[in-house]
């Protein structure tokens, strides 16, 4: 349908684009990306991608505005050399936390983005676990939201046995459903964390759990760790209810501020997380042995070869 | 702004316009709607709208195909008289829980019908509690999306002397954060109904209830009952489980197929809904006084002023 | 251009997709369309349309809002799942009299159907006999307005033989011009009927009939018959001047209410029509030998052969 | 609703847009329209359209694309000046017979014309006598259709005493229906013109007369006179069938290449028309007396007024 | 990608069409352009452009707005018949100095013309020497901005040697840096033209020349001539000053007025163009001998033909 | 027209917009812009702006993509909550250098940034001293494209009479036409740096000096200052070739990597610019009394308190 497939690796996710590429046997289509000393992002296509397949391949992760930026200049720039058909594929989506106005006068963040983004020249996009499912609905164009699901819990079912009657923990109520999925998965039973404000403190917030822990491996599960307050708020509770070893268990490494060093801290026996977004090295040295970084490069790389093809991508997961 | 405040009554919302139109002490704005022999639906305003700020209200209900119908042709015909600003007032937003794709190849319907919305001629919408706050980031337009969270936890805040240790019970993980927040007003603990398939077959279902409800006063809140599916699984659950008095509160009397009899069966002491929705004079016979209909006329009423007159909606909830 | 052709089949023209199937040798790609307790209809791709130049046949006849719901559902979900090419195909286009605003502060609701269509996903369409024809500007999106003209009045050609001194009668004045190209195909006069208000009662119509008929086989032609009304009083006219046999012949059997049960009492020798819209068993079995239906899908699967092919419709019909 | 009113008079309009300007006592905003030798048209407004609700009052009669570009440069020019509102008011709209496809390849000419004066920045439109009323569903912005045929058939019912069994003609079968509207409101009876091709030669049409003209006073009524072929043979055609006198009613005198002097010629007894479209010196003098300019500045007028001050215009004609 | 191409040669473009047809061995796709006697253009296809990659070549020279509204029109009846992907062609591309609001109240006419001529269904354009480079932005869609650079200066270039000491002159300031390229191509140095208004008078201009022409061999370059106002001016002005022989060189021969005649008077040893306007016979014999018209077909034939392949265009100018 | 007006501070230009609320005798309307952890700005309004017609004043200087972010976030905001108009007023806009191709296969970044802030929710801009006025084309709101040349020449020509034998000098050829106009208002003479690259290596610049600057005060004239590179060497230049004093005058001090310390060290007599963007007290130290710093604020005030009132901004400059 296309003449061919164009890769290109936008600066925040080289790596990651390095590894889809090897796993579709297709070189990335270098380009570069300056940056003025006046802040401004400058993008020049080395090789022309005239009625091209191109998928352009950058998360949206530190520095946040700015590699959003070259995203959208990247994608103008691709359609002003008449590509084919654009994907954006974003590994992690920035602002995705800001997804309808739950007070008066606040932004719908995740709704601009999906709009920036399709303004710039986007035919389709390539998102992982979304915050929030509905921000499908946010883009007018069609797009993959995948999700690490399978690969996440499937790494927990394929060491089932050493685990000792495991409970998953979600971190946040709003993960209940997707925390249920896991269990599910794993045959394991649940326990919820209710939080809620405690007087007029607006930092004064109050922790319940309810479901049994004790005794029991605990899977704390959630869709991101930015400054790291909820899994760390909910390995201590877990552990004061008398739980056995803990697993923490994220998609998007976000690690915000000081969060990498928090979780170094934490008396847990396994950090399991993928690669949407770059660690830095002294990120993963801190967290030694215990970190699992599982790498979605093959499941964008199969995504995008079948959104090329034409072919189904739910197969993929027997739907 | 606007030269004037004009009301119209869509065919599904007529009482409750008519209780709008009281709160307000503004007249109702008439206008005829046909149905011919074919089906089609046609409408013919009596009075002209040039330049109004107009506010049509039609709630999505059954048939919901023809009543949405009915909004699209309605606001169509404001938009091509020249109103100055239109106002799709939806107590009740069909299609809502099509809010994402959780399989392939299924459509977001509550996205189609945003847009389906704004391309009829709505300038602004303004919405009941949506089935995801998320949804508010499917129109491109303002809106407001509110809530009747404080009235109708305001009601049992303000029975709480009599009910003994009240526990929330959330029908579905998904409505546990909301959940919460009634916790939180009445002070009162949570538990948790965890529902997952049983092998192959796709109707066979496991519950599992976790959190303690034994010897408590049980609400089971919900956002629409539909087909009452999950309450009455719910309410059966809780029971099994040794609640004392059991509560049903839900924002949306959708009321499908036999719904209403199937509630007029279940062992619970009060139902508390609104009237997003009308009910129909045999469902209301058959729930008899356990029914609490609380109306929303005041609510969209003093919002529908504050909107027509520039002035802050969220100072109403002191935000 | 496109990887493959797909034919779906909506719910209001199983039937005739089924003919184009079998024309085209392309079988149906089955989808599923559900209609859940609360109204609310769904649909899901059992196949991916990734890339394909789908052709999705719906007609938008009885349940008229609904059928229409389902096809713009439809459209978003092909959309959505990243559909190369989508061309609706309608055989019978709801809506289409309420084409401009001949009174004020009432719809176009033809040209609103037109916005739902391409909002929801269309890429291009396809109908067959507009109640006008400028109702193609009405859409923004190329699209292949076919019209039944040449079978229909081949038909009769192929009996010309058997006609005595055969008039046209438009059953309508908008439809004179038509009319008249029926007339010139079959080298036959014409006659109108002429229709206004009486006096003051909306209801009350003096018909006049302006030509020759007596002595003379009568045609009337209309492009749908809904309530009937307009034939029934056509026949009654011509009759009652003095017709020999009469023939109705028109496009689209709408047949609202008790249409099919008022034809069948008119003394009339032939009922000639087409499968834009399925006929119910029972109304064939009361029209019975009579009841002349020709088939669209020849004409309708040719266009779309041509249409995947990237040939001309025109040369179709030499032109 | 705006701070303040502001007529504009395109170049083609000047004479007319001084009339309205009269009947509303409201001065012509003066603006500059400059023809470069280069043939580009440039406008410059003299005053600040800032916030103001604007008319520019343009025809598009001859030299159409010179006064169609000029519509567009003005509608811009306002645009970018912030006007508050801008309507279009064309009293006779270029290109509107190019309405449909009635063969393969070519264009819809009107719905492009509606595009254009959209996108220049049109946000109302306010026209007189369409060619055919669905061109109101071309545009996406609402607009004013207007017709002035009260305004004509008024004029004929003023000297019903001196015409003789007047019978209604329509120069065309597509104007068959406005005909009738005619011959109801004088309560004459009518009669039609059928045209059809002969042979292969494409320019020998056969025309017959259906319906009694013979002794009867007739008026031949179209909605334009562009090359005066077709009432020429309308005239001719009922002098020939024994027509007394006959008179000829049309909206738009386009009076394309010789029409005037053709009409000249013709043994009618008046010419009724409209200045939708300025009339030369030379075309005025050679129909003499016998010529009927009937103003539509009253109506044009009347209606900007009600617009602006967002009253009802369904009400001036009792609807 | 694509079917197949299809050139199309506009009324205004026929010569060089043909030579683009020739430079890519491929024919002309015949269509049919009438303009009726009401000035009403009127396109229609002689065969399909379903599916295919579609070229329509038309300048926007004089007749200018019928021109461009020719284009407009052929645009819109091949987005109407389904074409796979629409270029407009423009090598001159008229209003263009209409390109920012330099006063207030005034437009900006390209940006219109942008806007049209997507609205009207181009897909991607094609421009040659665009006034200012930014134009490019006034499009949303993709486009060839190419320029003549390559061709004009390369002229000048071979014959280098015969030219003494050359001096570049930008005819206006806006052209200088277009005119430092053109010096640094052929190693000459650089002169300026400064003009201000004198006094009140508007028409009243002094010129001041900056830099050296006395004893050098002059060039005066521009990108258009439409009156020849500035290169009259700039011609005498170094000839005051000097200059031995003197050249104009400028891309667009838009001639205006009697500027062929104005040129042919001027003491010019050259005058070197390119044919993006075709030149009248007469204008081409006033000029004679001097008139060197470089084509630019083999130019946009080569770009057609790569952007058709989906290869680079930069390529061809080593970039 | 509108409630009221509604002056935003955004954070890049909190100072300015202080300035401005003083001038217009208004206060800013706060709203709280907090940066969350992980980068991701956030916008909340303290009061409703229903209504109301807003200003938000957000310059987009360092860091630029965030400040750039800021304002299409609070745009978004300020749409959410229907304002009744939205006013971007940028004093310096980013990315305006990237305003058009001229390389294959680069973006068109100032298109791209108008794109996006006219899809968050911009009514209108207003902006100081574009780059290149094109850019007004970019966009497709309407907008105020305000100049301070008025204001910055004024400031030279109050002290003509200290100045010997002024010279202008651009410092770039682009900045020719604007130079002259700086010229005409002092009277005053031009001079060109003519700038070409020299053999193969792409930093090494031939610079030559066109016109006479010896013995002449020169005014060295740009619209920004980013890297001070090529004021520099147009000082070092003038000085070489024997300027007496040397001025320097810009709009946009964007002073990016160590430009005012480049500046400092540079033999001038003073260096004249605008508050657009806000110096750091560092950067103003470093200049010290040669630094003169005029305020935008009395301008973007009045302009702002036109629009607010509908009056003529064009008649500030008797326009």
């Amino acid at each position: 349908m296309y003449s061919g497939i164009k890769l290109l690796a936008g600066t925040a996710s080289r790596e990651l684009a390095g590894e889809i590429s090897a796993y579709l046997n297709e070189p990335i289509c270098d380009h570069e990306v300056i940056e003025f000393p006046n802040e401004n992002v400058f993008v020049r296509l080395r090789r022309s991608v005239r009625g091209q397949d191109v998928y352009i391949i950058q998360t949206t992760s530190s520095p946040v505005n700015r590699n959003l930026m070259e995203l959208l200049i990247t994608l103008q720039t691709l359609k002003l050399d008449s590509a084919g058909r654009i994907t954006a594929v974003i590994p992690y989506l920035c602002y995705a936390r800001s997804d309808k106005k739950d007070q008066p006068r606040v932004p719908i963040t995740a709704r601009l983005v999906a709009d920036l983004i399709q303004v710039a020249g986007a035919d389709r996009y390539m998102v992982l676990d979304l915050h929030a499912g509905q921000i499908q609905g946010f883009f007018s164009i069609p797009g993959d939201a995948l999700t690490t699901f399978h690969m996440l819990s499937g790494y927990f079912l394929e060491q089932r046995g050493r685990l000792q009657d495991p409970v998953i923990v979600a971190a946040d109520l709003g993960y209940s459903k997707k925390g249920r999925n896991f269990a599910a998965k794993l045959g394991s039973s649940m326990a919820f964390i209710e939080k809620r404000r405690r007087g007029n403190d607006p930092s004064a917030e109050a922790l319940t759990i309810v479901g049994e822990v004790a005794g029991h491996d605990v899977i704390v599960v959630d869709d991101e760790v930015a400054t790291a307050g909820s899994v760390v708020q909910a390995v201590e509770l877990v552990k004061a209810h008398g739980a056995r070893d803990v697993y923490l268990c994220f998609v998007h490494p976000v690690f915000a501020a000081d969060a990498a060093e928090r979780l170094a801290r934490l008396p847990v026996k396994q950090i399991v997380t993928t690669n949407t977004i770059p660690l830095l090295a002294s990120q993963r040295a801190g967290l030694g042995d215990r970190l699992v970084v599982l790498s979605v490069a093959p499941l964008l790389g199969e995504v995008i070869r079948r959104a090329h093809e034409g072919r189904s991508v739910g197969e993929m997961f027997n739907e």
